[in-house]
């Protein structure tokens, strides 16, 4: 990667004798057997689930609370060393590529659910919690944490990176669900960025100043999330249109009507397509609308009727719902098999994972241009989208031994970034810039915007120690 | 106030020369009448609704355009004049008063809607556009802005204080609900936070660094707002209540049950004891729930008759509900008569509104012992509460020609700001910060989070320009 390249050229690398001194530090701190420089497990660490080039760190150390957290990043500040937290490596823009080599601190080791307050509606959680640990231990207690970005990430991650997810339509993103952090800052000082308290004007947003931040501004190491009664009732339905366009007027009429749906999700033909080989399916293929509804049982059959009377004038046929479990889950599984599916169209191919969002008034003339790009270019690629929020994936399967390809490849992705900042949208709805779409954020915001953002990097991290090269220059 | 004067010692004042000077190059931007320094106005310009002390600017100045805007602040940067963004004066805690002089930018002559996508569910406003403005030109439309704190603010003061009210327990508050502003930044240069997208993980989070920073870090031009569909139907309820926490249990089993109530607002006995007097209604006067829910005519009924069984089991008696628009109206005219009606106990006092937010599982002790510390003092007050979000005011009234009563109200009030802090929650959960709670933020948000706020303002306006003395003491 020609970004990686430029900006591991920042700062040079710490020298084999300071990284035995750092080493030796943070064995005091931790014990030698806990501090990590064997080929495979810094590579593990230097390397997520995107198409970009991994970077491994020099060490690799996993704190097992605050107290370490903090220690570990003072170690790290006096060796001048870069500090890269690592939650579960599901990201997918180089966030922890340690470009700049330095420490990667594995947060999986803080995973204990500290606090549930069923009065409050809330929930305190060490960073390396997994998403899908927490909802076993939310379920039987009559509660769910609604961002759900399909990974099993850390929320710790899912702060960093500002998840969101198919639920996000109805119950908001990470933004929209964290209450206060607590975060090991630049200065090896805790802060605690808010109160419980569900709202509060008091001062400046430092809570969502991290939200989205990538870990480039420091350490989060405990998250305090709200959290959604469980509904009563669930239902599902699933629609198939004429055309891409219908689909997405169908989701336009849907918002206009108040309709709460929980879920509202777009596979385009090829995904389809797809999904029918993979999991033995017969789904009409054409652009599908995936729906979920919450709410008591009255409700969510009324909102599936409401929904599929709209979705027939728009053209849907064979619209199907059910508040029958197992039917659900059925319905859904094809959503849920999308990646997988895809990728078994090309097996030994690399998936490049695109994101982008626009306005939904943009979305379908966005969604048809793309797939009319891919099909010009000889691209491989299936389209999903949270449709409702007006953002939308291309899974793109590359021969990565093929040149040519992956040059068609990245030239695609780059007029699909354009094409969404061109529709009054941005270079990411949900997984973040890292270094991957950092080359975009001028166009997207202008110089005012990215001067801003490096102004707060500056002033909150003079020394450049967190995840340096990420989001902006540094 | 001891506050103002600790403040107003940071900077000398423009003097008389300097302000000459500065009005010239005003008036070649704008022309000589649309400058104004005379008495009234400025002082107008410095007061607020709050019980603080005003404090007149120099110059008052209101821009026409965003162009306008750019040119003021250019000057005021030649000049090295304090830029105080003014909107409708209805902030509580001392926001727009000049405590080091300068020049108050008034709003109100931005007052364009400049676009309605009914397909997006947005709105772009000019900063000076009224909530009451906005809700006029909405409503035909089938869709309205959820967030109202009930004075008739303009949208960029409401950006400004991070505003919120009767609705954010369904609808969530300003920082839900902006999509992205348009600021000239202290370098005198015109920063887009984001794109009309509705979801962005795009880099550090301006839009929400810029919501509730009070006009100290730029001066909010336009603003993009999300819409919600307006419901095909709405119910209202009224419930009185044993005790304040029997009325506090209810909220939180509503909140369990996953009820989408629009509004829930307590009152406490003196509020409604108030109200019937000034209204001559007939409320009993017990701690009192105000409810309302939107939805389908199905959904509202529904809904109302769950919440009436959940109040009957706390102990309400009288659960009353009605979906005619003109009893819906009369019910939730007690609620809307509150602060008057206050007023109306003590003829000729003057209203201190406070304004703390804790954690449901608390409020019910916080509010409990606010009471018994009013009646201790011999202090006069009612109590409201947006209470789904642990939010709570107490209209205190004052006799400002009584020296002891003052002190006792302002020793009131300062256990009140810390009694809300201890339970884990803010100083202010709507009104923000001003000059009144800024004593409060290193109690609230720790040394470290007081240096953050700092070295952002820092960077983000070096010279201090922007409401200096506000939040953080610049």
């Amino acid at each position: 990667m020609t970004a990686a390249d430029a900006f591991a050229t920042v700062r040079p690398r710490l020298t084999a004798g300071q990284v035995r001194a750092l080493v030796a530090d943070l064995a005091g701190v931790l014990g030698a057997g806990r501090v990590q420089t064997g080929e495979d497990v810094r590579r593990q660490h230097g390397t997520d689930e995107s198409f970009h080039a991994p970077a491994p760190p020099d060490v690799v150390v996993a704190p097992r609370s605050t107290e370490e957290a903090v220690a570990i990043v003072n170690v790290c500040r006096r060796h001048r060393a870069p500090i890269i937290p690592f939650g579960a490596g599901t990201s997918l823009e180089g966030h922890i590529a340690a470009l700049q080599g330095g420490v990667s601190v594995d947060m999986r080791e803080m995973n204990r659910i500290l606090r549930v307050s069923l009065d409050d509606l809330d929930v305190t959680v060490e960073a390396g919690v997994t998403r899908r640990r927490l909802d076993e231990r939310l379920r039987p207690e009559g509660v769910f944490f609604p961002v759900d970005p399909g990974a099993d990430a850390t929320i710790g991650g899912m702060v960093s990176t500002g998840a969101s997810g198919t639920m996000t339509v109805r119950y908001g993103a990470m933004r929209e669900n964290v209450l206060s952090l607590l975060v090991v800052t630049p200065r090896g000082e805790l802060l605690r960025t808010r109160s419980r308290a569900r709202k509060s004007s008091a001062g400046y947003d430092l809570t969502r100043l991290l939200i989205g931040a990538e870990g480039t501004l420091g350490l989060v190491c405990e998250v305090t999330l709200r959290l959604q009664a469980t509904p009563e009732a669930m239902s599902a339905a699933v629609a198939a249109f004429p055309t891409l366009r219908d689909a997405v007027e169908c989701c336009i009429e849907v918002a206009q009507h108040a309709i709460p749906v929980a879920r509202m999700e777009l596979a385009d033909e090829r995904q389809i397509a797809a999904i029918n080989a993979y999991a033995d399916q017969d789904h009409q293929v054409a652009p599908t609308l995936f729906f979920e509804f919450h709410g008591t049982e009255a409700e969510v059959a009324a909102q599936a009727a409401e929904t599929g009377r709209i979705a027939e004038g728009h053209g849907a046929a064979g619209f199907r719902w059910t508040t029958d479990e197992a039917q659900r889950r059925a319905l859904w599984r094809a959503r849920h098999d999308a990646y997988h599916a895809v990728r078994a169209t090309h097996p030994g191919r690399r998936v490049l994972t695109t994101d982008a969002c626009v306005p939904i008034s943009r979305l379908a003339e966005v969604v048809v241009e793309t797939r009319r790009d891919l099909d010009e270019h000889g691209l491989a690629g299936a389209i999903v989208g949270h449709v409702g929020d007006g953002n939308f994936h291309v899974s793109l399967l590359l021969d990565v031994d093929d040149g040519d390809e992956v040059a068609r490849g990245m030239a695609f992705h780059d007029r699909l970034v354009r094409r969404a900042i061109e529709a009054g949208g941005t270079c990411t709805g949900e997984h973040g810039v890292g270094y991957g779409k950092a080359p975009y954020l001028a166009l997207e915001h202008g110089e005012a915007g990215v001067a801003w953002m490096r102004a707060i990097k500056r002033a909150l991290d003079p020394d450049d120690l967190f995840n340096p090269g990420k989001i902006i220059d540094g």
